[in-house]
């Protein structure tokens, strides 16, 4: 199987879906960011008095997986059906991990919704604590699973 | 320091930068995706004629740079005065690294803007290679260097 | 029944309505703006030779009706439809009354859509006439009714 | 003085503002939305744990400001420079009030852009407290105060 | 048949589409722009090494038919399933031709969808050629064929 | 001179305008629409009671040309300080002439802004009349004149 989006004279392309079935899809994505002591501090410690890092960056990463058609250029919009965006704190690692789940009925998959949902949300908590140090990674971005399409289910494994 | 974007009841708060003085600033962010030898052959024989991935992914980032304050909550909007992607295939390491270099004068830095050119450019990469393969992972996603602003020079150091 | 779009934990979601069917749903909302009699006098007289406020108006709003769901951080897209807005002007109590209907089939309502474009319209009047006087007040918006859906029509009721 | 935005033929126009002098300007406007006891109790208990309606119709609300030359027809696009929310709850009088304060250095004031902000937040409150009672009503949205500019600085009078 | 998208009072509306049927539809636009035989020879030696102007101005068309409710006030949003845009260049005549096919599964045509990518696709094309001669002209831009809906398949003819 | 928004590589790139000068700029482009005369009657008898077709397409028009950085890949985005749309009837010709100006002090020019907002008002003139007749064609979109800038000014002449 070659490149998607292309044609077969190598011009890109939002490829034909219209004779594919509808159904059921989900997608699961997942990436991280490395921070130092002094950061994980300051989320960790987050809550309405002294500033919810994770809060800000959960609505920016939901808002951020309705924009996905319009950030992938070969991207086929969707109706979303379900969204959210969860994290895990990682004191001894240094490291917040982020979690998007994607649901949709449609003829393409939420992969990239998936995506797009965990990039912006780390991009929102490296805006947010970037006074403290810049030298914070974002990591380890992939999809975790997705289920339903032709292409059936996928679960990321380490090869 | 603290977090930055919070107001003194830790309420979130895009920050008051009215009085900061008007300079130039630069910023460069990098990042990689890995893929199979397969993607990595696909997308190297990339031209008009096979499909240019990174022409794609090139022209998604230098347009998602533009987005960036409509999807990061907190981000002041800029006028980008300047914006390159460019990348690097690494054939041993089954990488592709993407460069964004982003320039303004303005009152805020453009870090954000120049991971967001990255982190669309990737997912754009993603977007077109997944029909071969969906085990890539996007890492190393940091700022690599800024000029200008309070805060001053910037240069990324491995710790 | 408690909030909406916040799971078990707390955190914001956008809630699952990949289960609930599509129906035909109808949603209207109103609102008012107060105007000075200068004003109520400079709006009554529009037409295309005065300056048409509220033909701007009802573009504006139904325009905003489509953007719904990128502003309302945990709004579901959903395909409109039909929208229209309308104007009543009551010269006696110095009135501007909008009403937005919006109509679509899907497994959500289209509530907040109506409110936008209500809120969108009235935001437009304001700034095309706030040259004149910016003591206007925008007052008494709300969902007048709606039909479809789980929970059944809905006709708001002086309480 | 009479409507702006309109030429002499009454066309709708982006007036021109390239001869006005760029001068630090704010404005902060108001509004409120009125709420059953029952949905008092559910915001007042917003937390981390218990959801944080306030906390995402904040990040919603500074959203919102900056897409405002977007959705005001002929609103001049602006670039803000500071942007904050923030909420007052009265249980006595079931209200809870919005404010938002926008800063920028320009040709045209932010009044637009601080009335948006306000009604996004109130539009947000509304779509997150709906299951429980629709019978929120959103009210009083004016300009609260402005300084800077040619028309000088403006305080709200109750008439 | 009267002007659509006005009700019978002559107020613009989003036309009710509720009760039409979901069929397959498609449409094709084209459109030309005519341009000096010095930005001829450049946009023809494009490719990776020169500049591909064409391939950023494919991505720019595709990406722009996303848009098109956006844009068009009244125009309904629709689920794109495929887009392409294509080009041809008649050296003799010095003119670039552009096409844009699009399809989905609607209640409305993809007509104004299809147009857009034309004059997304032109308007790049200039873009990133205007620096060689600025007398440019886009021309002859319509509906070349579509089918699909009640109103039947269409086939422009010269008339 | 070259094509502009390429690099010595040949690769896409918004080009770096940091280091030229702030300048007062103007643009205006001009294109038109050819209707039949069906068409053409209704649209002339447009006004607020029979459907004002140019009174919405002005709107949009200036709308669009606030988009333009989101539309075209490479171009910079400006402040957009005036915006006008002008429409001149001729019926013995079947055609609607479209003007757009536009203003701002920049770095860069308006040219791709002014262009913008005529395709945007002759696709929604397109979109409101195409129930009577879909043989309209757009045509002679073309760049009028501009001002200022190191390019210096500019009036279009037919070759």
């Amino acid at each position: 199987m070659g490149l998607n989006h292309f044609d077969k004279n190598g011009n890109a392309v939002m490829v034909d879906v219209s004779d594919k079935p509808v159904t059921h899809r989900t997608a699961t994505a997942a990436g991280s960011i490395q921070v130092s002591s002094e950061i994980m501090a300051a989320v960790k410690s987050g809550n309405v008095k002294k500033g919810d890092v994770l809060g800000v960056a959960r609505v920016a990463g939901i808002m951020g997986v309705k924009r996905t058609s319009e950030l992938i250029p070969m991207c086929h919009p969707l109706p979303i059906q379900k969204c959210s965006v969860d994290f895990e704190t990682d004191e001894d690692a240094g490291m917040i991990r982020v979690f998007c789940t994607v649901k949709t009925e449609g003829k393409t998959g939420v992969e990239m919704e998936a995506l797009t949902g965990v990039q912006v949300a780390l991009l929102t908590i490296y805006d947010m604590c970037k006074a403290i140090d810049k030298h914070m990674v974002m990591s380890d971005i992939h999809l975790e699973e997705k289920t339903g399409g032709k292409s059936g289910d996928f679960c990321f494994e380490e090869k």
